[in-house]
């Protein structure tokens, strides 16, 4: 399996990148809530059945994470990412519990070469996350530092 | 020490809350991104000195959860906290490095109470870190579910 390298020219206007699924535990769940969100309804699991969301939820931080490791590893390439400035919107329109398989896509809106800097450019996308009952679960306006392909 | 309970009636516009400190270690950084962001720049350390960054530097979703601690520490509280539906706008100015201190505030920009559900209101927030140097390094347009004080 050949690894593709997607430089600035290969990310287009409308194209659809599909990145793959991933699978939350409960464990893993509190792991990182414990950490980095410890609210009862991301770490207690009978304090969450009492909450507005009747049971245990992933940390919405944890949904951007999972979703940047599909982005990483189906989206991305280490020879042509460069970072990212920010974020333009996030959205968790549902809950991630316990068990659940996220599909993850990330759509170009908008490719913009720099004007300082004529070897990279911006790159807009959405990324999405669906659970596997295909309701969406995250939603990002990305921006993303990209190179242009080096000339051989 | 008595822990502070917010409601929403205690969300004032420009209420400005100091969150604390927190600091981050290069094993962390690496840890965290061998699991949710793999990119060279913030698991390994020689091909970062040769990345733009100069080094080893944390995943910005990683600098959202550190951050979100500090909130989850001083701002927002269990009994009053249901939740957010998202973040309006996510900056990254500056990266996080290994042994960085993040010191975090939050100012509040808007409370509005629910028309549906007079039981809560929306609480809008400028999120912020600032490094060892006073470099910001994180800025968060938040919005957060917050219920009213009961009745007693």
């Amino acid at each position: 399996m050949t690894r593709q390298v997607r430089y600035l020219e290969d990310f287009t206007d409308g194209l659809v990148i599909e990145a793959g699924t991933t699978t939350v535990s409960e464990a893993e769940i509190i792991e990182f809530a414990s950490k980095y969100d410890p609210q009862p309804f991301h770490i207690d699991r009978a304090a969450a059945v009492h909450s507005i969301f009747g049971g245990l939820v992933a940390s919405g931080w944890q949904t951007c994470g999972l979703v940047m490791r599909q982005i990483v590893d189906h989206v991305l390439a280490p020879e042509a990412s460069l970072g990212s400035p920010g974020v333009d919107e996030v959205r968790w329109p549902n809950p991630v519990r316990p068990g659940d398989t996220l599909r993850v896509t990330a759509e170009v809106l908008e490719v913009r070469p720099s004007r300082s800097k004529p070897d990279r450019g911006i790159v807009r996308m959405r990324w999405q996350a669906f659970n596997q009952h295909e309701q969406p679960v995250l939603s990002l306006l990305t921006m993303g530092l990209i190179r242009v392909r080096p000339r051989p």
